[in-house]
């Protein structure tokens, strides 16, 4: 599979990327390498990568607890602590062995850590191989408040290697889907053709829509770095989709749900606003609608909670001024950026799902 | 006083410092702006930064207690958690009225809130004046090793009001003089010359020494932003000093040091150093340790402390592969970078000082 060339580092995928990893601790000095794993990856994704990359003995291995509940700046202070302890310097490198909470939180730890040294990023779960892999977002929670406190930082190469989906539950793979969902509507609606006739998922097709996915996000990263227009595309679904996420992380008698379950709520939402106002096709939001209630299973979202869902979008981080900022889509694969919405129909919208 | 133009921002002087912020704020649209201050700063340099700026009513205070105590990620998740609590957008813009510790940690809190928004410097104390205006350095300190987290990011300007220099207690302008016989002693032995016959401070003497000091830090740091070479010129002193710092910090029994104080200290061993590895002069060795001991006092280190200094070496920031790298001297105006000495000499500069 072809490497895919971002800002000033490459993703590599499959054998290959081995490849290209050796070579470049061949050729590049490093005072020692770090290996971050989560308790999850230490357990499934260590082995593999231990064998296939013939670095055993040659790593310390870190170690975090598993989840989003960890992905916060007292995780960061225990790693770098722990970094201080086993004598870190600027010339060490980490590597990042997980799904995007270690892929981002690593990255963050490792770009601050004495001003920053370099860092590798190998993502095990679909979620994070198609939507982290690219765009040098770093970063951590401030409380519930999704990737709040973080910085742009790329890291030095990035492997995916699809042997690691194994590992992954069948709902982390649902999760994943709906980020290439995403790029179906806002970038290439081929990949929304293809998903929507899905029964069960094969893992040949999944590796193609990895790659294209990735090449898709590359694309629009390379066209705008710091998200001052075009990037923002990549948000749609996520202003609804981060709210109905945080407000299902906080509340002790729901269950959290998957970072692409609330994603795909909130593409079914924002799309039904896109008809509304943009005249975006009603058919093909039902289409999406029916979809999602299928694929994801339907959410559980109570009158009652709407008050608080909406609430939560206020620390959204596009909004500017206190507005609250959507991505809507006029036509398949065009979005509107920066558009705000009446209280009544960000309301009729969530109403609207839950029918 | 002339503007300085480091890599892409100014550091503007005295009252035309003003006007260029009132044209920023005029021409950069923010949607709302914060001001960070610390205890001592609210009290005694807000009023007069209101006053000049004309700023009051226009921003939002927010204020941390006073002291590098506080200079770490606790104070930072305290004011993520304050900016996000009052709004601050991607749009905001924060200013940091203080010391280094204010400007450091301001920068750092700035620079990784929603991946980063913009920030402006105001140092108020000799120190940050000469040390911490330029160069990007942001960052906090890891328990007692300091400033071990934190980035390199630039502020949109720096305002340098001298009159802020008449709430400086005048061992903190001692201490801030130390930084400028750092620059006297690496880079304009002129500097040294004036400072070496001080009767009494005297503040148009101390104002060309700011300018002059910003002056040369500036010419380093476009020379070498990320500190590969040149610029780790700017730690001569720091190695022992630091480590002097962070042991009398962390001893119960002992007065915290300034900043200065201590890198006057770790000057003094380092230019013995210089002679015995360098042929540095040894009469220049003993004019420095003669004015150190008069100007700062002499610090009381004992034979029983050595171990532990020695040992906090091994957190410095400039270490590779578990050595220790020194800054050292062979002439006036130019130094030897990354040199390691043995566990005896360094035992001996100790020593040397406590004479």
């Amino acid at each position: 599979m072809k490497s895919i060339l971002s800002t000033n580092y490459y993703v590599h995928f499959e054998q290959s990327a081995y490849d290209q990893l050796d070579q470049y601790l061949a050729n590049n000095f490093h005072s020692n390498i770090f290996l971050l794993v989560d308790t999850n990856t230490h357990k499934h994704c260590l082995p593999l990568f231990l064998e296939k990359s013939k670095l055993e003995g040659k790593v310390a291995l870190v170690e975090v607890p598993a989840g989003e509940a960890h992905k916060n700046i007292d995780t960061c202070s225990l790693l770098w602590n722990k970094l201080s302890d086993l004598g870190a310097d600027r010339k060490s490198l980490m590597i990042n062995l997980g799904g995007g909470v270690i892929t981002d939180m690593g990255g963050f730890v490792a770009s601050t850590f004495k001003r920053g040294i370099k860092f590798i990023n190998i993502p095990t779960t679909l979620l994070s191989m198609v939507d982290a892999s690219v765009g040098g977002k770093t970063g951590v929670d401030l409380g519930v408040l999704k990737n709040q406190i973080g910085l742009f930082s790329n890291p030095e190469m990035v492997l995916i290697d699809m042997d690691f989906l194994a590992t992954v539950s069948e709902r982390e793979m649902r999760s994943g889907l709906a980020e290439i969902i995403k790029y179906g509507f806002t970038f290439d609606k081929e990949l929304w053709q293809i998903i929507k006739v899905f029964e069960g998922i094969k893992m040949d097709v999944i590796k193609k829509l990895v790659h294209r996915s990735v090449e898709i996000k590359n694309d629009v990263v390379l066209k705008d770095l710091l998200e001052n227009s075009l990037r923002k595309s990549l948000n749609f679904g996520h202003t609804i989709g981060h709210a109905i996420e945080s407000y299902f992380l906080e509340s002790d008698d729901k269950e959290s749900l998957t970072h692409g379950e609330a994603i795909a709520v909130g593409m079914v939402i924002e799309l039904y606003y896109s008809s509304v106002k943009f005249n975006f096709p009603m058919e093909l939001t039902n289409e999406l609608k029916t979809f999602v209630d299928d694929f994801y299973g339907k959410v559980n979202i109570e009158t009652s909670d709407i008050a608080e869902i909406i609430d939560l979008m206020k620390y959204d981080k596009k909004n500017v001024s206190g507005k609250v900022n959507f991505v809507l889509l006029d036509t398949l694969e065009h979005c509107q950026l920066d558009i705000q919405l009446s209280p009544e129909m960000i309301k009729d919208g969530l109403n609207f799902y839950r029918k």
